[in-house]
């Protein structure tokens, strides 16, 4: 689909399940390549290994190991080294040229030969379609998550393509979400970097399962640069090419949030009439990281007390006098009291969707944001305190 | 109990179900009084006033309202302002020496002639036992919570007695810790007001059952300085009187950690070997905030691997080599990965018992701290997504 790139995805042996577990993006080219890392100051050997190799080369090749997070455990580092020599001497080029991921559980031994052992056959797979790939990097994901997009330049079709995993950032004890983009764009490297910083910023970093941040996340993007387009840079293509990966990017952070474990809803939170964009942000996570408004909206009760008391507690300085509150277009806060005739029946009817809007005005500035989160479900709960097998 | 003080608790049709519901602490002469509030940006008018009075005055009587937090609603000022008012007149004082507090639904109108036409009542029941005042502060606690403590200061007994609520703070949109301390400690005000503040640290700011901050929360102490010992100062009897105060707010605090709706263990959290109490702190409310691991606990599952997640994402410059951890005992994690030798199967069982301890040494320093927190249940779910009624 993206032209300069193969995948691959096959059953290494790591899951016991006999479900894929092993993942290859291989570039008939070096790819020009940016990541953005967790900030978990616990970090997988994967982490700290392609975010050094990233910054210093392009990448030749992408392998992920899924069902085992290979971190907090004695060889981690040794283990993942080897993986990437060896894929690298089979590919007759150097291990600072391999991108690597995993994902799994925490604190268990990688079968490390059975990952080297299926090198081979991984690289027999290889094919245009994305889909063993990305199908091979999901854990206990409910679904694979495929995003696309293309737009023209100058009469040129630029594409770009995304898979992530992620509802496994809420699974027993598994831990990551991993996405990985990929285009054909000519474009230099200052303006795919910063694309991808900024659209990380309004997508992956813009949702909340549950407040947990997995030691082993990582976005990577990479371009082909096959698509023949004159050279997208700071000045020439940049919107189009940051608004066409922000769709991409958006809808891959929103089947992340629809596969959290348990979750039976989507919640955008809008915050706007913020002095800062970080002033609306803090206010959007701390209504979305809430244990009592996630559980309301499972529940399906407008309980606006509960977005109003999150508010107050964030940390901005808001003035309560001057916030209003929307839930489905209804106005349930104004000036900071509850909102005249606002009709309960009637909200509580709206809540029924599967996807809910909230809408919290500061009337303090013109900055705002948007957040998106899951609700706090029964099921949640019962995955998340079975002991782990 | 306390010499100086009476206390009162009747129903006065607040609630529905005919429980108390208006509360009445009286002093015989004003007392010496400190407090501490809510940090929330949206705070009631009863915080506001109390906060405001408490600073500037001693205080002749307090009066909480229980099933309605009187806060986010039109007139909510005039009624708490109105409920003092009321009290003043019939005591024959000024207003500025009334304390108020209240708990309950927010953004509800508080039906405030019913408090008002209650007051003669609430001041015919005084008596000195404290039971019917803890009983009507109660909003959904599953029990009333009292802690008393005395101790010598040259031959004088000198007492200290608090009564709490505080599952409210997580029920349906309920959303109030309210603590009461009394002393009659003769004790210069600069050592009262220390005290208060050194012990709420390490008591109700060292607890966490949802991470939802009220808006109503406050937590009083006053003197009736009745126990005719020598001046408590700064320099004498302070330790002795501060560490009373601290077993009083923590008995408290783990009452209401207990307390928390579905809660089944109380996990508490040590974390040691931290530079600065502030980073201690900082990790500490990071696991005890992580739903991965309340509910990990819940199923009784020594789910190391989500601890060391959480103290790794908690922002604190941690040393993953550095770290251990132990679970009810059981060395977990010795320098960043699974410790040796640790058998699951009988740290699974150690999970059994109600009070579950955790120990985490990021082995950087010398400052240490405690933090207490609930498991995140089942039973928490229900109740918190149940539609108010």
């Amino acid at each position: 689909m993206i032209k300069g790139v193969k995948f691959s995805g096959i059953h290494c042996g790591i899951k016991k399940n006999g479900k894929k577990d092993l993942a290859l993006a291989l570039f008939d080219k070096p790819a020009l390549a940016f990541g953005v890392f967790t900030k978990n100051r616990v970090k997988a050997p994967s982490v700290l290994i392609t975010k050094k190799r990233i910054k210093e080369n392009e990448i030749k090749a992408l392998i992920v190991v899924s069902g085992n997070a290979c971190v907090c455990v004695k060889g981690d580092k040794e283990d993942a080294i080897r993986i990437t020599k060896t894929l690298a001497n089979v590919l007759n080029t150097e291990d600072k040229y391999i991108a690597h991921a995993s994902t799994g559980v925490i604190g268990v031994k990688l079968p490390v030969e059975k990952v080297i052992n299926a090198i081979p056959a991984l690289l027999k797979n290889l094919k245009e379609d994305v889909h063993d790939f990305a199908n091979a990097i999901t854990t206990t994901d409910a679904f694979e998550k495929i995003e696309t997009q293309k737009f023209t330049i100058e009469n040129k079709t630029v594409k770009i393509l995304g898979v992530a995993k992620g509802a496994g950032m809420i699974a027993p004890d598994l831990a990551t979400m991993l996405v990985f983009l990929f285009t054909d764009a000519v474009i230099e490297k200052k303006a795919l970097d910063l694309a991808l910083k900024e659209v990380v910023e309004e997508s992956f970093n813009s949702i909340n399962v549950d407040g947990d941040t997995s030691t082993n996340d990582m976005v990577l993007l990479f371009s082909t640069r096959t698509a023949g387009n004159k050279e997208i840079t700071l000045k020439n293509g940049f919107k189009e090419f940051r608004d066409a990966l922000k769709n991409v990017c958006l809808g891959l952070a929103k089947k992340i949030v629809m596969d959290g474990e348990g979750a039976t809803k989507l919640i955008e939170i809008n915050v706007k009439g913020a002095k800062t964009v970080k002033d609306a942000k803090k206010v959007a996570k701390t209504v979305a990281n809430s244990q009592l408004v996630k559980t309301a909206f499972y529940g399906e009760d407008p309980n606006w007390g509960r977005i109003m008391a999150a508010v107050g507690r964030s940390g901005v300085k808001i003035k309560q006098e001057k916030v209003n509150i929307k839930i489905q277009g209804f106005l349930v806060v104004k000036n900071g009291v509850e909102a005249k005739g606002f009709d309960e029946a009637i909200l509580k009817e709206a809540l029924k969707p599967k996807e809910i809007k909230v809408e919290i005005d500061l009337n303090l500035g013109k900055a705002e944001t948007i957040f998106y989160t899951s609700d706090l479900t029964i099921e949640y709960v019962k995955i998340n305190s079975a002991y782990r097998t």
